[in-house]
């Protein structure tokens, strides 16, 4: 059988990935008076009378909406909220197998903004956090910030954070192995969406100072009078020397290639020209923006990909399972800067100087220390920056 | 340990009741390429070309949101959404324990009409079905109403209708016992919110012509120039005599006492001055209308409660998981009138002319029987009613 008739037999025979589980019998009359009626009428005065007891006694704490409108669903794109449901309940999975956490797909019917933040705002009450993903670029932007005003739960778009958490720990891990510091290398990212835009942020966060951002239609800088919105807000804080052209204009001298773009746009041409001892991620699914071994072909160091066949996969279930974890452990109203950097720290760390090689600049995502550490150094990062709401 | 202080513990021990599930394993790369990318890309393919094949790949089919906005919860009254949250959870897993159906608790931040009718549009997609609960009248009807007409997917509120149907299961057999029938018996419900309208519009549909209705303010009379809304609405349907007065006034001569309203307030009194053989359903949680000892003393001949240490326990935990099952079975798009008939009937023909005694006109929660035998008469009427859009 065929991967694609395989995946097909699966969702199929399961009729789908997930189901509810309940953590208490109901097997007699006794069981049905404390799980129910009469019985239940006491947490729920107890949460009337402290709202913050609704992490005692409820499975609130633990449970994450994993909210899209299906808008921007894998390489599939605009695809509606229905047919993105396969994709939301094998997040939901994800979440439970990697890090314990209850998700629940919800996919909504409606690609309005003011109506997805609304959505959300409403069913908030039931959930601990917000795991926004596969919503269309630039809108997915607002979103998650009126949300994040509005919330007093953590709300994260796991197609920027995480994307963005795992890249700067790959990143570190590769800047060792060739010698250079984030702040002196010349950072090319080609794709400037949800996913190309949190990087470049986090990575100035992280201290890069020369990064150059390149979409479609070619280089982002200030000078360009014909940006607007977030790419205009993208070409002031990055591209310092304002270089115009495409990405074989971009990429001449680089020392870094992140790609969150296409498949076959990075030629052996453009490699060829980057810096000495170049670091390419091409991380366009499944067709990278080059092949790993053409990359090596033109002179590439260090090559990174998205899939799961090569080495050095560049994946944010390394990620997003210890962020929840970390955030919902100390109840965080917010998963903020700080508590990005520490994941993505966590996530280089477990890569040891001794370890470190070329092919392996990043654990596997079946590294079983990588949730662990992802969530501790998250709780730690909430505590010392004010976001926790209790220490554990 | 009290039976306070043990749900208190159940509740905190296992933080919350309800999990989620992972239907598959994800152990490794394999099993990530099956359940995730690349391969969940298949079924989400199929889905866009096929809507209809969401049913086949995902768990919509089985997924049923439990959505309430914490106005009147249980006994408790108007306590919020985050305090229903252990009620909705309970819920949840009466459904899943009893029928197997996976039940996600939707408490919704806001208790505009406009707002919940637009939160549930929202999440839909996700869900088979949507079960309101204990959303505040008058309020609920319209709420429910707009639902029906805009959802594709069965919309069920639980306090109405569940209630009524497992009233009208209990009716019919206690009649039988009493060798009446409900077309010439004189039925008080006294209790004029969600469940005393939906238990009078039901044995309407049934056959009732003499219902009177009460509530706080006295009997609803089309006379009555004061009433509004569906109670005006249901004074028109009900009391053919234009009865006036209170509920001592009421239950002068009535065959049946149906009470969804407050503890205590039928006195022995008034059960002696009902008709021969009087019916007297106590359902007051947790203090009956009276006290069961006590209406036998005053000459009732059949009593049924809402309590569980009581014989004859009008639940509705009898009918809802059925007729949620049947109705998701056959992808119904409606839970029709049809539907809750036949769910009354399937209840109370559990039980077999010979068994029938004044102590068992209904069958126990915990009768395995009951959600098999709803759900299959509510799949054969949601075929017959052209409510099915499959048939199995």
């Amino acid at each position: 059988m065929s991967l694609v008739e395989e995946a097909l037999a699966l969702h199929e025979k399961n009729r789908g990935k997930i189901e509810i589980k309940s953590k208490v019998k109901v097997k007699n009359a006794r069981d049905l008076s404390l799980a129910y009626t009469p019985g239940v009428a006491e947490p729920c005065k107890r949460i009337h009378d402290d709202p913050d007891s609704v992490y005692r006694y409820t499975s609130k704490g633990n449970m994450v909406a994993v909210v899209s409108d299906g808008t921007a669903v894998l390489g599939l794109g605009d695809i509606g909220p229905r047919a993105a449901l396969p994709v939301m309940e094998g997040k939901a999975i994800l979440f439970k197998e990697f890090a314990g956490i209850d998700a629940v797909p919800i996919c909504l019917d409606t690609t309005d903004v003011n109506e997805i933040v609304q959505a959300v705002r409403y069913i908030a009450p039931s959930f601990g956090g917000i795991n926004l993903e596969d919503i269309k670029a630039p809108k997915c932007f607002e979103i998650e910030s009126r949300l994040k005003a509005i919330l007093d739960i953590p709300v994260f778009h796991d197609d920027q954070h995480g994307t963005a958490i795992v890249v700067l720990a790959a990143l570190k891990n590769a800047l060792k192995l060739v010698d250079k510091t984030i702040a002196e290398v010349k950072i090319v990212i080609n794709g400037a969406g949800a996913a190309g835009i949190a990087i470049a942020k986090l990575l100035l966060k992280a201290g890069a100072k020369n990064i150059v951002m390149c979409d479609k239609k070619g280089i982002l800088s200030s000078d360009d009078d014909t940006l607007e919105g977030v790419h205009r807000e993208m070409a002031v804080l990055t591209n310092p020397f304002r270089i115009r052209g495409n990405l074989a204009d971009a990429i001449r001298g680089a020392d870094v290639f992140i790609g969150v773009s296409a498949g076959g746009v990075l030629k052996g041409e453009m490699v060829k020209s980057m810096a000495d001892r170049p670091i390419v991620f091409a991380m366009a699914n499944p067709i990278p923006e080059i092949m790993p071994d053409e990359a090596y072909s033109a002179g590439a160091y260090i090559v990174g990909t998205g899939r799961s066949d090569f080495p050095n996969q560049i994946n944010n279930v390394l990620a997003f399972p210890g962020v929840f974890k970390g955030a919902l452990k100390v109840r965080a109203k917010d998963i903020n800067e700080d508590m990005k950097l520490a994941a993505a720290d966590a996530i280089s760390s477990l890569i040891s100087d001794n370890e470190l090689r070329p092919d392996y600049i990043i654990p596997s995502v079946f590294d079983e220390r990588v949730v662990a550490a992802v969530a501790e150094a998250v709780s730690a990062s909430a505590i010392k920056t004010g976001a926790a709401r209790i220490r554990w």
